[in-house]
């Protein structure tokens, strides 16, 4: 039987002691039989995702556990493409775009077109394949008002900025360019024709005529923020020749997935919140060991207890998570996939205190028959502190797990 | 209460096991209630300040301390003007200098103007804002036959030779291009021009023909050396957008903090040495504390009892110290800031047997209350290795403390 790696990662995980938890952290507090089990069978540690005390994205987060460093970092437009699976080559500019409605004279009547649901990908089918000055848009709906946009040809820049003016009752912003290139310049012009084409486009369609006729409000025009351009960066899976799969709810997530040449699974009953359906997720990743060699297992819901503050909820999110890890476990039995390597990861710790994300690192963990086991029974930012892998950087652990497949590349001879 | 934080220094701290003590080092064998009670309420390491095994300078120490790297250490003239504080902008050129005694033929007669106390205001006062060849020449007194001088203007380079022949007797140097630039061979004929017009100036200054009645030596010339120029770096404070404060005593470590944009509270009273105010010196940092975010407070003894290889001394120095801050809790105490951090640090090792700086690394500790606790009873090299903070760079303490303060830049979204 191969070996195989499963690495769990629950998000925004790290944490500060918390008062009404007695000064412990959430997972210090929380009863993780599984995680606890894991740690006394395998090695921990403390990581840094980019450094000591700096705090990081979700999007980068990922990005540097899949194996990229913050150079490659494409910045927000092109995640979300991704995300949507839209397959982004070098030079392609994307944005996060929004459906809004604006009056003759271009002025935002409503940001989000009423929040609308229905007929986004009509609309946005519609806008894809325009060509305007040799440059091909492409264009797809997103969740609810959302969208995203790739511009693709030559010479295009993404520093240019945002058309949308953020409030309503202001006009569309024109975009200008952020720096001296001609490639700005030519971008920034050419990002505000589409916008008036966008407009003519879909004042006319007849799903907007529809919609004014029962009294809601018409999708007539998008605007436009987080233009990203597209690096060159090779898909990581094509790079060191292996499989690998994420399984995850949300949409940066699978962005950065899709970027690094890993499958994505996404179910409905994945939520990416407390409701998330564990075992559904859990039955789909260790189906994905079966045909892959790294298979990601991405939980959110830690991480928005974080941002609300919530001790409580995190403690209960993370038993939750013990019992998903439970079940991953009871199926590899099941299925007899006798050598995976399970590992625990974040992507950045998000303390309740703060409410947002933090520098502090996260706790990591290695179990598997080959690896190294250390004196640390417990998963928790503490005792991992004290762990045989000591501490480590992001970019360390996806290293260090290839390295057990046997895919890193050997320097010197 | 808004959140601060305290970060004292003791200067060249690290030390290794010292016969005299058992095999102890000073900091191991030292009484340190207070230092041993923040470390078991709070997380420790050791610290490289640069690399491993490679040893840094106080002002470099510092500067890494501070928020920067090494390739933005201006060299020592640059720091030394900083300490006394002038404002240097990118490109001036800084010089530590001595007043001098030379014969007609230019030739050391006294390094140090028979070690000249009074009247160096007025002859600094002299030579400050001469112009030669479009450059202005900033001259200011410091310590004794100390002064400091910075050439401002175009094109000037600091890759030049000391003018300091470093012995009596000898002529004073020509100073010669280090390279083959044009703005080198410039700043080389500049810098000998002005040392002509130095003598000029200053043979003839009243002050010194009175020394010279009085049978004193005559502080009729300047000598140069440490040439350095000031890089584009802009102040931490600035860039982060935050208040800080350093208490200290000594001139260099003074003027990193300028350099940084840092406050700096110097009285008499700190002497550099044992016999340093330590209650003046506590009141005035958690004074300081009411009106920045982070204030550092520095310690220099520890540093020259490690110089002059006395284990005994430094274990002395030490408990004072640790008295320091015992004063500083209880006077943070008083005044109710009740969401202090306190961290600790050195800026290297100075182990005694080696009566220099070294690259051992040093112990540092971070207390509060939003703090990951470790299991670590005392501050020590020894005890401080098996900490929740493991083994980290200089510039991480800053990242990690200015993080608790929310002040660092979140990478990605």
């Amino acid at each position: 039987m191969e070996r195989k790696v499963l690495l769990a990662i629950a998000d925004g995980l790290g944490d500060r002691p918390c008062e009404v938890l007695g000064n412990k952290t959430p997972l210090e507090y929380a009863k993780t039989e599984t995680l606890d089990m894991l740690a006394k069978n395998g090695t921990t540690g403390i990581m840094d995702l980019y450094k000591a005390g700096v705090p990081v994205g979700t999007d980068l987060g990922h990005l540097i556990l899949f194996g990229y460093g913050i150079e490659d970092y494409p910045g927000r437009g092109p995640i979300e493409a991704f995300g949507k699976g839209m397959e982004l080559i070098e030079g392609d500019v994307a944005f996060r775009c929004n459906f809004a409605t604006v009056d003759d004279e271009m002025h935002i009547v409503d940001r989000r077109a009423g929040r609308i649901r229905e007929g986004t990908k009509e609309l946005a089918g519609a806008l894809n394949g325009i060509v305007i000055d040799g440059i091909t848009v492409l264009f797809k709906e997103a969740t609810e008002h959302r969208a995203v946009m790739v511009l693709r040809g030559e010479n295009l820049s993404s520093a240019i900025s945002d058309t949308d003016p953020k409030k309503e009752g202001l006009r569309i912003k024109t975009s200008t360019a952020k720096d001296d290139s001609k490639e700005a310049a030519f971008t920034a012009d050419l990002l505000n024709k589409v916008i008036v084409k966008a407009h003519e486009i879909l004042k006319n369609h007849p799903l907007n005529i529809k919609r004014i006729e029962e009294g809601k409000f018409s999708a007539n025009c998008i605007v436009t923020r987080g233009a990203g351009k597209m690096p060159k960066i090779k898909k990581i899976t094509e790079k060191l020749k292996f499989k690998a799969c994420c399984v995850a709810a949300e949409d940066t997530v699978l962005g950065v997935a899709n970027l690094a040449g890993f499958e994505t699974i996404h179910k409905s009953s994945f939520t990416g919140n407390i409701d998330t359906n564990i075992e559904e997720k859990a039955k789909a990743a260790v189906e994905a060991l079966k045909t892959n060699d790294l298979v990601v297992l991405h939980y959110k819901a830690t991480d928005l207890m974080g941002h609300d503050n919530n001790p409580q909820g995190k403690v209960e999110t993370i038993e939750k998570y013990d019992n998903m890890l439970k079940i991953v476990l009871d199926l590899i039995k099941e299925e007899k996939l006798d050598d995976v390597i399970i590992a625990l990861a974040a992507d950045h710790s998000t303390p309740c205190e703060r409410k947002e994300h933090s520098g502090d690192p996260v706790p990591v963990l290695i179990n598997g028959k080959s690896i190294r086991k250390d004196y640390v029974e417990k998963y928790d930012e503490i005792s991992c502190s004290q762990g045989g892998l000591n501490r480590i950087k992001g970019s360390d652990l996806i290293s260090i797990l290839l390295d057990y497949l046997e895919l890193t590349v050997k320097q010197g001879n």
